[in-house]
């Protein structure tokens, strides 16, 4: 047999973080490549209670349910973003096999191949796949530490005429950076005027350590609910735990009527096991608490890696302290390589991801995201001792 | 804002028995139009059970797992298939969301738009919503209720050179139907000499009533593992519960692989609860024993719905007796339209689904698929005098 795979097919490219997981495996390396929530934190007691609560009510629970998920969980949504401004109704909400097929499912109903899509630089790198698979053509926008810059935004509008801009605009994967009110409202207004979507990914959104400053999502500050230029997209992942793949999204009911269509094709509907379990641990558990024990533990991780990064005193290496998320920005020294880098770092038993794939234009090679979520502080200690050995092992091949 | 949809969303058909299930909403209508399994023999006590089992396994088990699915699962499914004179690696597996996710995922690895996709007259209706959404040209081929006819799927072949078939030889849905042996060998045949990849759905072959004729699967009569001309489909739906949304595909580990880079892309990966939960179910219960039970129970149902519609004494009203899946396929006499039909039974209280969206060619307007796995005997008796009111006050509009 010889099999004729889709051209589109090409365009696949399989995920340098998964590669590299590959690579680590079997081997006892420490690693910062990941982007896996600290497990210790999962609260699997009350995880079972819900599923066994669900179950509890009895057969009908285990039935086919509705394409766009089980209503009492979109209701106690809706509900739990009215906490954050954004007043949305069932009907405005689909729920996905995480926030992951949310961007899928958008990228089907709303791209063709050949249109445009702009994205930050650097940005997540499974949208950028979903992208490229869908044969979009993907365009960066010049961003820094603060959001996307809205002058290169509006010249890459006017050049390209987009149909979509994905931005994930609190603490982002990969560089963990925040977006100010000022760029948000100026994406807002620049999209509105020129009729481009925002698909806004926040999954990051609820691990914000300090309650200290508001960032509101752009969705929230779009005060047109129909016709609304936003779709928001967030998930469970980060708060409760992955394993159940519940993500929503929210947006103009033409929207989610015609993400629903294209979901009924892709899989009829997401697990409603874990739809109605996620219910039931909203009305027995408080989530919000232990979000914000979460937030406490992970700003104590991200606080020891940069004290670790701060320790090393290599000259010319940079990071950033950032307000939350899972994520930090490294920029090593200039002429350095991360991609290579890696080798060595795995070569001393320590793995991190090289920032390139995350870029969608020319890509800015002595860059590297690590993840500080997933280890305690005994590996994160000796993960870094590694590193530096890495670091001072390392010499920059010639340009 | 003015939403400027992908041209690809014009081929999302919505659900013709979905639209029907909207029309019964609210109103006291029994229902022959969905393929919901009898919720009454749901093993909801060793599924809350399982669940139970794989959550005392500890925070790993919430934690993101392989895109490829939970490996003691297919690891335990391997040896299932085995029993079927299926002989299966886990590499050459994928879990899926339910199987429509499998026909979803081969269709974006497989076919560009403007490829030709061979199927049976009448098919699922919702792989024809994913292949049509692809763009992918789907041409019919005849068949009875022994199969395709071996001709035709040659003279297609030569004809129309595809890429894919896409079947369902074993109860079927819409017809009930089941290939025969020299059917099935047949088409094996043909696809190999001619390069055609065959999608084999099979949701309903372990429901068969009776163990006196043996159906194998069209990917056990491959003798080819490597290079195999047939992906193979199924799912947990129809044996466990819908809501655990849990399906696989075997293939070659090209295929599977590929596949699984489609699958990173889309959702990451299926619900790993559920797939943990089933994992732990087939450790603990006897799934065949449970089967064995659901076999009975629908053969009962199937043998009271075909003496119910003999009783009514319809002159020209014809329907088969099958010998294993969850539908009758029905003929009303020559001239009936099972669409107008449809609406005098809906005001009579009873609903099924009319044939003519299983067909990708030219339909035949006067069938209907009749579910009776959702009905219990006194709704099946009460539903089938309703429909006998429907038939007695339908006279056909005028061609």
């Amino acid at each position: 047999m010889d099999y004729q795979f889709s051209e589109s097919l090409q365009h696949f490219k399989s995920s340098a973080v998964r590669e590299i997981l590959k690579l680590t495996q079997g081997k006892s390396i420490i690693s910062f490549a990941g982007g896996l929530p600290a497990e210790e934190l999962f609260p699997v007691e009350a995880v079972r209670d819900a599923y066994v609560a669900a179950l509890n009510r009895g057969n009908s629970s285990l039935q086919y349910g509705l394409t766009e998920g089980y209503l009492p969980l979109r209701e106690a949504l809706a509900e739990r973003m009215r906490q954050k401004n954004i007043t949305v109704t069932p009907d405005e909400m689909i729920l996905t096999t995480g926030s992951q097929q949310s961007i899928d499912l958008l990228t089907r109903i709303y791209i063709d191949p050949g249109d445009v899509i702009l994205v930050q630089q650097p940005t997540y790198l499974a949208a950028l796949q979903v992208f490229q698979a869908r044969g979009a053509r993907v365009v960066a926008v010049k961003g820094d530490e603060f959001g996307m810059d809205l002058e290169d935004a509006a010249a890459k509008i006017k050049q390209h005429q987009p149909k979509l801009l994905y931005v994930t605009p609190t603490f982002s994967n990969p560089t963990g950076y925040v977006w100010n009110l000022e760029r948000r409202q100026g994406i807002l207004q620049l999209c509105r005027r020129h009729n481009v979507l925002i698909l806004e990914d926040d999954p990051y959104g609820e691990l914000q350590y300090s309650s200290d400053r508001l960032y509101p999502s752009i969705f929230s500050l779009d005060t047109h609910p129909h016709g609304s230029v936003v779709v928001y997209t967030s998930t469970f992942s980060k708060t409760v735990a992955p394993a159940l793949r519940t993500g929503w999204a929210i947006g103009d009911p033409a929207i989610i009527r015609n993400m629903a269509r294209a979901k009924q094709a892709a899989d009829l509907h997401s697990s409603s096991m874990d739809q109605q379990a996620l219910y039931e641990l909203l009305c027995r558990f408080d989530l919000d608490a232990h979000i914000a024990g979460i937030r406490k533990d992970y700003e104590q991780r991200m606080l020891l890696m940069t004290d670790l990064l701060e320790g090393l005193n290599i000259p010319g290496l940079r990071w950033n302290r950032p307000e939350g998320g899972m994520f930090i920005w490294l920029e090593l020294p200039e002429g350095y390589k991360a991609e290579e880098l890696l080798v060595k770092a795995v070569e001393e038993g320590v793995a991190f991801v090289p920032g390139a794939p995350f870029y969608a234009g020319e890509p800015q090679v002595n860059t590297c995201r690590f993840n500080f979520t997933h280890s305690d502080s005994k590996e994160m200690k000796l993960g870094m001792e590694r590193f530096a050995r890495a670091m001072n092992s390392y010499v920059p091949s010639p340009v």
